[in-house]
């Protein structure tokens, strides 16, 4: 084989087989294929797209290049749910002691924070001690006692999809729907699992801002999923606005746990239960999502996932008492206001910007290696449809510098847009596939 | 300046500043812009195109990125002439002198054989110690001399370009016609000449095989060089059967002083002398495309265009007794015959196999170190339209060893087809532009 040929084959409009997409992404991971011939190759992909069976070969190709999870040691269905990513997204530590407490063996592997964008890891790592980077015994270990365990990708998982992420990332070949696809799910199904629910975010504060194009994107990780063997489902969700009240890292946690106490914000208590109950219904633990949904509410109720969570964080070396007492995790030295500018409703929420202003204070990152705040936050008031008088809280940003603070406040106001009438409110859950 | 965000400029179908062409072809030089995003970018271009500005930019930053003769010192408008590669195609042996003898200064910078096409630099180093690596000084030297000077592209020109085209080779892109003008256009421009009469071939010998490819290439390097100052003219020219009787390189060379003798084939002598005319009218020395044809006539009929042959090859090093007694140049030890299967007319002759057999002897170039046999030819003794008798030669092959000869004799069978009714015979020259 030789990678000219392939990449011809490509441009041209051919579809690649399995054996020459293993072969490429093998050529990668040992450099027998320089980078210049896969960038090409990358470019010719954004221009020609690839079918579904070409996407799950590339997928299987960069799940196969680095380690496989065995998890079949552990009885039950293994699920685990992803997010393609948003603003104030916390479901993650809401869903996955839920489903644990109605019996499901949920191997969650997150990311951290990106763009404007917020990461599971790093919310975790609010709560003093919270290790999540397990050797894969104890990843193992953690799942076999407690139901759920909550870590990052080591650098044993899909080592092809790091260098590749790396090449599409300079080389403007990132926004490609097959590509993006096959990076999420080749790390998915090196965790071990047996399913997978996707939460496809669409709207301001989500990376497709399109609903046709995130509704292509939950297609293709879905067709992925099915031909290498994976029961999965995908919902498309709303990111206009943020997920919640809160938004930073600290202050997610405190919501989460709120959630699991029976008194967090509808929207997302529901939408937690929602995925929650699809990951039940997937691992066969209901026989509709009625039943699902029935059993997820009742491990709110009955304190059951509450208790997962403190149990996964003793384990993973962290401090439970912390879920208590939200003093025992980082706090902002202080908050500042911003109002409201007229009496009126909220008639826009924007998320995105709201993301950018916590990205500002340190709550993410520009660039791999910068250092987190995990205590900055902005706490909206209102949401949409809200009424609100003049001169009336709208949110806080809570900050332990002022450096970018006047940016930050910006941000935060522009968010907001004040209108006379009230404005329809959207579903959350746009379409199930 | 970021390279990710000029490639998703291309990607996306914008277009390229002259400034972002300089700064990407000068971080290609420095390494600062690296051959994975320039891959990236060349995969996006063969997509996308470029237009006539873009592609301009780009030849003008090519040229600039290696030294560009000067050339103000030697009176006259200097001309070029270029093909885009045939077979039995030496025209550029029999032009450039006659062209020189009416009073052009031709500086002509040639390439080597490339897949089945042969190569100007190949033919004239089968005469004995001819030498086409001069330096700059000696180029300008023996121009000043003879009139003319007949050069490979030194290390000095276009560096750029060899970098760019090892890496459209590596990767897929090289047949994109904005990318193949800008690669002839920059080592032409380099030379230091101040018009180009190009040869543009178009069908089964040509790499270009469609006639709406050949034009849209003449087309683009005619734009280039006008919006970069040169005075242009494309002519678009058959090559179904190979130009002459004689594909080789020292057979070439005899037929070529034949034609100065003024007793080569006739397709043969009507292009050069085409070619050359519009070389003349270019330079000038004409005022009309007749009487720059009757010029060329006469520097043939009066010996003047077969002495400044002799004149330039004895200047750069090589034997000039080799052009008047043809054993002084390499010879095939034995001659093998192809004869007619039947009897009728050659109704087709196709020039792809004639070149690819005398390639697979030795006259060619598997890869850029192999060494060529400039003894080895395919002899035409029929050609498109000649009444042949079963049995009479068609073609002799001149061999010294018969590694490949059956693979090279097959070939040559196939590339005739006997027909019972005369075919009818297209014009050599199909367009000028």
């Amino acid at each position: 084989m030789r990678a000219v040929d392939l990449i011809r084959k490509k441009r041209d409009g051919g579809e690649l087989t399995a054996p020459e997409l293993a072969w490429l992404v093998a050529g990668l991971r040992d450099k027998s294929v320089p980078e210049y011939q896969w960038s090409a190759l990358l470019m010719a992909i954004v221009w020609r797209g690839m079918t579904d069976a070409e996407t799950a070969a590339l997928t299987d190709a960069m799940t196969r290049s680095g380690e496989v999870v065995n998890l079949n040691g552990i009885p039950g269905l293994k699920v685990d749910k992803h997010s393609t990513g948003g603003v104030g997204d916390k479901t993650s530590l809401i869903l996955a002691p839920i489903a644990a407490a109605v019996g499901v063996p949920v191997p969650m592997v997150s990311g951290r924070g990106l763009g404007h964008t917020g990461g599971t890891l790093d919310k975790l790592e609010s709560i003093p001690g919270f290790r999540v980077n397990l050797s894969l015994d104890e990843y193992k270990r953690v799942l076999e006692h407690c139901g759920l365990v909550l870590i990052g990708q080591t650098a044993e998982i899909a080592p092809a999809d790091k260098i590749l992420y790396a090449l599409r990332d300079a080389t403007a070949t990132v926004e490609a729907v097959p590509l993006i696809a096959a990076s999420i799910m080749s790390k998915k199904l090196a965790e071990g699992i047996d399913g997978l629910v996707l939460d496809v975010k669409t709207g301001d504060g989500a990376f497709m801002q399109a609903y046709s194009d995130s509704k292509l994107l939950a297609e293709t990780m879905c067709a992925i999923g099915r031909r290498l063997g994976k029961r999965m489902r995908a919902l498309i969700t709303r990111m206009d606005q943020p997920l919640g009240y809160a938004v930073g890292n600290s202050v997610e946690v405190v919501e989460s746990v709120a959630c699991l106490r029976g008194d967090g914000p509808e929207d997302l208590v529901d939408l937690s239960v929602e995925l929650a109950a699809e990951m039940v219904l997937m691992a066969e633990k209901a026989s509709s999502i009625e039943e699902a949904r029935g059993l997820c509410r009742r491990a709110i109720a009955d304190g059951s996932a509450l208790e997962r969570l403190r149990l996964v964080v003793e384990a993973q070396g962290g401090d439970p008492t912390a879920l208590d007492d939200p003093e025992r995790l980082p706090c902002p030295a202080r908050h500042v206001e911003v109002v409201a500018p007229s009496t009126g409703y909220v008639g826009r929420l924007r998320a995105r910007p709201i993301g950018q202003a916590t990205v500002l204070l340190g709550a993410g990152r520009d660039r791999v290696v910068s250092q987190i705040d995990h205590a900055v936050n902005v706490i909206l008031f209102k949401k949409l449809g809200d009424h609100v008088h003049a001169g009336e809280t709208l949110a806080t940003i809570g900050i332990n510098n002022a450096a970018r603070l006047d940016e930050a406040l910006q941000l935060v106001r522009d968010a907001f847009t004040i209108t006379r009438e009230p404005p329809s409110i959207p579903p959350l859950i746009l379409e199930r596939i």
